[in-house]
Parts: C-alpha cells; sequence; structure tokens
C-alpha cells in the first residue's frame, strides 16, 4: 500500500460516526492509534484508548481533530466522549511545534492559540481533493432535503443553483443528471462559459432578482447575504430553498419566512447523511496528508 | 389545445393531492366538472361539488375513480372525504353502459361488480405512456428511502435493481446518472443486453442468490416473491432493501427482519413524494384517455 503507516502513532481526539470508519483503514494501514473521545462507540479493535486529552497528546507523531473541530468554547466535537474535551491552555501546551495537529476547521479562537503556543495547525477542509469528494455527499444530501420538501419531483424540476464552486459543480451535474432543468447563476465569465458548455441555463448574479422566479428549487452555496430581501421578493411563493453554504448561509431566513418561503439551512451533510461514506473519504485523503506532512 | 374537453362533463370522485393538481387542469381544458370527496381541502374553483354520490355519478359523459381505486370493502380511496364514498349497488346501477368509468386500478370485486352491472371500466393505470411518467416520481422516491436509510451515498456505491420493466428500467437510469455501479437482474436476454448497452452490469435472475451478496442497497420492483430466504441468506447484512413492488412486495420481510437486514416496503410513492408532479402527469394523461373513449 503506497500510504502504508507503519510504525507512526497518532493521536485521534474526538469526532463522529466518520472518525468510527476512518479508525480502522488508519490500524489497517499500521498506524499505532491513542483515541479519545470514543468511550459510548462501539467497540473498536487494536487501538488504545487514553484516559486524559493530556494523555492522548503524548509522545504521537500527529493528532487528529475532526472535521468540524471545536465549539466556541474550544471543546472538541466528539459524539461518542463521555467527558467534553476541551483544549484547554494545560494541554496546547504539551504539543511539541514539531507535531503537526490535523484538524477539519479551526476556528478564530484556536488559530489566534494555535499560534501562542507555536502549534502546527493544518486545516485539511481546504484541501482540493477532500473538498470536490465531499461536495458529492454534499449535493446528495442537499438533493434529499429538496425532495423531502417539496411536492414535485427533481426530474423535470427548474433548479437553481448559487454559486459554481466545489459544491455549486457537482450539485448542479448531479440535478442535470437527474433530470432537472438546471440554471447556474455565477460571477465569473469562465464559469458561465463552463455553465453553458455543460449544457446548463447560465445566469449572471447581476441578474439574480430578475431570474429568480422561473426556479421551482434554490440550492444555495454561497456563504454570504445573496438570497437578500430584494431577491427574495421575486421568488415563486411555492419555492424551496436549500441552503448549504457554510453558517450562517445565504439566504434571509426570516424575510423569507415573512414571506411564506420554505427555506431551509442544511447543517454539515457529509456526516449526517452518509457518514460511512464521508468516513471513507477521510480514509482516502488524511494517510496521505500526514504522510506529507511528517516528511517535511 | 389538441386535448380540449370543452362541453365534457366529469364526475371526480374521490381521491388525493394529485387530484388538486388535476382537476384546475381539466377545468382549464374546458371540463364541466361535478366533484365529491373533495368537502374538507383547499377551495377548487369553478367546479360543483355533489353532494351525494349519486348525484355526482349522474348526467356525465365519464366518471374518473382515483389511482389507488377503493379499499376492501368498495370505499374510493378520498384524502379530502367528509364521509366515506362507498360504491354500493345504489350507485353503481345509475352508471350507463355507454359511461366510462376511469379509474387507476380496480380490485378484483370492483371488476366483478362492474361486469353484473355492465359499467365499462378502464384502469388506466396499465397504459404504457402512464407507468412510464410515474416511474419517474417512484424512482425518485425509492432513491429517497434508500438515502435515507443508508449511510453512504448512491454514488459510488453498488445498487442492485431486480426487474428491467418500467419503474425498473427509470430507477436503474437514475442510479447510473447520479455515480452509482449499477447491477441490474433480469431474465429476458433481450433485457440482459440493454443492461449491458446502458453499460451497466447485467446479471441473470438463476444467479440471483451467486451475485446479491456485492450490493449495497437492493432495489426490488418484481411483484413476486424473488428476495426469498436463500436469496435473503446471501445479502449482506449492511445492505439495505427498498421494494416498490406492488404490495405485498417481493421481499420476505419477516426473514430479512431475522437476519437483521434492513428492508422496506415502498407505499405508493408518486402519490406522496412528489404529488403534483403525479397530478400534473394525470393531467396529461387523462384528458387524452377520456377523449378517445368518448369518441368510440
Amino acid at each position: 500500500m503506497s500510504s502504508g503507516l507503519r510504525g507512526i502513532r497518532l493521536a485521534i481526539v474526538g469526532g463522529d460516526d466518520r472518525e468510527l470508519v476512518l479508525i480502522p483503514e488508519l490500524v489497517k494501514k499500521g498506524a499505532y492509534i491513542k483515541a479519545i473521545g470514543f468511550e459510548k462507540a462501539p467497540k473498536l479493535e487494536g487501538i488504545e484508548q487514553a484516559q486524559t486529552l493530556q494523555e492522548a497528546v503524548c509522545g504521537v507523531d500527529a493528532i487528529l481533530l475532526p472535521m468540524p473541530g471545536t465549539d466556541e468554547r474550544g471543546v472538541v466535537k466528539a459524539k461518542y466522549a463521555h467527558t467534553p474535551l476541551q483544549l484547554v491552555k494545560e494541554v496546547l501546551q504539551l504539543i511539541p511545534p514539531s507535531v503537526p495537529v490535523f484538524i477539519g476547521w479551526a476556528r478564530p479562537a484556536l488559530q489566534t492559540a494555535a499560534k501562542a503556543f507555536g502549534l502546527r495547525l493544518i486545516e485539511y477542509n481546504s484541501l482540493d481533493e477532500l473538498a470536490i469528494l465531499n461536495s458529492i455527499p454534499s449535493a446528495e444530501g442537499a438533493i434529499q432535503m429538496a425532495m423531502e420538501a417539496t411536492a414535485i419531483t427533481i426530474h423535470g424540476s427548474r433548479s437553481m443553483v448559487l454559486g459554481l464552486g466545489k459544491s455549486g459543480f457537482t450539485l448542479a451535474r448531479t440535478l442535470q443528471a437527474m433530470g432537472a432543468k438546471v440554471l447556474v447563476v455565477a460571477r465569473k465569465d469562465g464559469d458561465l462559459a463552463r455553465v453553458y458548455e455543460m449544457g446548463m441555463q447560465p445566469i449572471h448574479f447581476m441578474d439574480l432578482a430578475l431570474e429568480v422566479g422561473q426556479a421551482e428549487i434554490i440550492f444555495n452555496t454561497v456563504p454570504t447575504l445573496v438570497l437578500d430581501r430584494v431577491v427574495l421578493d421575486n421568488v415563486n411563493r411555492d419555492a424551496v430553498i436549500i441552503d448549504i453554504a457554510s453558517p450562517p448561509g445565504g439566504t434571509d431566513f426570516e424575510y423569507a419566512s415573512f414571506l411564506g418561503i420554505k427555506a431551509l439551512l442544511a447543517p454539515g451533510l457529509p456526516g449526517i447523511v452518509a457518514p460511512r461514506t464521508a468516513g471513507k473519504i477521510l480514509a482516502q485523503v488524511l494517510p496521505k496528508l500526514i504522510l506529507r506532512q511528517l516528511v517535511t
């Protein structure tokens, strides 16, 4: 196996169902694993369960924090933890600067703390490979939400996708494959040309308020307020908005509700709708990333 | 409009959300409508609401019963009815033999009664056009159920479809478009060749027990016991079975449950997951059918 982890000691701190898929894959690749935050999880074979956060992060080559990182108080998201795993000063100062700390997405407070303690914080959420692979369960989750929220089929629907980033691209392509009439709203001329090449209808963001009325389902992927009052005033009252941009999304939800338009903010979809697939994706991406960071 | 219904008097007896879409379309085409069984529905414009079943079926050119027909006691399925609409002798004998009675699917008892009273019963469920159009919401509903029941994405999954009838075909094609690895189990050589032509993996029903183990999601469309004990013994314990064949389906559900395999029997999906689309489909197919029957 090209990405063998034999002899490498990893601390896995917290996580959810994705880590339950990831951990056995890391074990299979030969990693030695100290885990914490899985006390209430189904039994994991071939790993050491640490008793304290201090014990977990000591004497390892790399530390893995989960995709959603920590909450605002620095407590690591850990679905199966017995007690909260808080990244306090006493823990952070135990981590040598040579040990990479992988995390999906770090809050500003953790980034600041990492600087203060000289930590090598590596955000894997921003990796192109991971973001594109994760866009698959994201898109399917968004489509599932749309199926549940509407009385029409995706097939034959006028579905509008705002933004042609990694998620928007996957979403637009999947909707089209299912038989939807897809309209993609983008800003860059290159993106609009790509939309046209793919046989979908390109719309410039400048024309959003003008064109949004024809959409039956609106998927937003842009994390700034694009579905504002002016745009919402033009949305069909029967349309459904599925907002998969990171919280708080790109929709004026209060105004949508006032207008009687159904608008839903999607939670972090991959870990919820397809934790097995999302765990396999981590297992595919992280070993390469760990090896690359340990070599340099 | 080629399928104008001007001057035609129709009785609409019962139904669900599909009829709420169908009725306005029939009104738009110029039909005069007497309806019963919509007392609790949102207001329907431009129609006459009959007070009794007798009153509804008298003096009309055709009678429309809903897709799911009646229950075992001859009560018409009517989601918004105030009182049960039972097709008793006193009602049936009021209907002249020249008046076609359209129904999605007639139970044997109703077929027998129709013969006894000389009724012109026409089952529209068996029309190719309607069955193929309805296979779209069926397939999407089945996929939605699979999304909800599994921890993996459709994309990349090994999805097996039993039967290449109208539903099986649409389902296999949609799954493939979404990125699944599709295996189709069929019996006819021509069907197996078509599966191969479409780039999917053909499997003969004779080899089902041998090959079923590789499937992560199994969709059954065959209304006879195909997923029997022998086959189920070979199904992966993590696999999910979505059975969309008409009740009681083609799965030994009791044995599946005994083995710990998640197996779900889908209800009549089009009317539930996409009543608006299913109503539009009826509005597209029924006017042509009515006109054809009134001419002959």
